[in-house]
């Protein structure tokens, strides 16, 4: 988690909302470590989790990741969700929770329906005041600027 | 519509499930048209409609795309229609119902919660039996070679 918070800073150093993430192989090893990079792309989808999906499907040349671990620093959205679903992604790691755009928790609960082929196992809270204290930082600065 | 069915007839013709989707700007200009390129691609996030919307972001040069509207010959899942949310488009235009993936109508119904912060217009059944035939056609062919 450290990783994915230290991706996060650089996403704000690139003037992105502070969110990392890093998904490991089932071995252990980093496959891939990103943040957002939704402004510089002009993509709606570059998210940090969606880039190292994205990022780790093209290293090990498949569309599934069984077996590999995602650690985010914010809980994720229903695309992000979703996408760890269809990846087959094994275990969520994730630091705070988003009650306002979360897709795990709150609002679509993707994992939740008996439609999702494939549930991760899920386990949040993880330095969630720090992936918190980045986030609201970044806002009340946006605002200050406004 | 048309022309989705046309990507969905490329995509099956690549290995892919015949899934296609067309995106077309604001003042009705062909934007992107692409299909499913999954394998292809060996990216379990290259669904028809999200290779659209980052084609389409890419040649506007904005991670919204307002007033866009979006056609697809299968009802989105939850990944893609939160996409479809991210990016702001105006309307959603689909073939046939996805009981068993779809996102819209059934599972995550993604557009249906308070905290989905942009809801597009939603069309759905044009040439539905058409999407659904090829759909049938490619999974019956599939389990015949198996």
């Amino acid at each position: 988690m450290e990783q994915a918070l230290e991706q996060a800073r650089l996403a704000e150093q690139r003037g992105e909302v502070p969110i990392g993430a890093v998904l490991v192989s089932s071995t252990g090893d980093l496959l891939a470590a990103d943040g957002n990079r939704i402004v510089e792309l002009k993509d709606p989808t570059a998210h940090a989790e969606m880039n190292v999906i994205r990022s780790a499907s093209k290293i090990l040349q498949n569309e599934r990741l069984d077996g590999c671990d995602l650690y985010i620093t914010l809980e994720p959205c229903a695309m992000c969700a979703q996408a760890i679903s269809l990846a087959r992604i094994r275990r969520v790691y994730f630091a705070a929770d988003d009650p306002k755009g979360g897709g795990v928790h709150y609002g679509s609960r993707v994992f939740s329906h008996p439609t999702c082929h494939h549930k991760p196992e899920v386990y949040d809270g993880i330095k969630a005041d720090e992936a918190q204290a980045l986030l609201k930082d970044f806002f009340a600065k946006k605002r200050k600027a406004e």
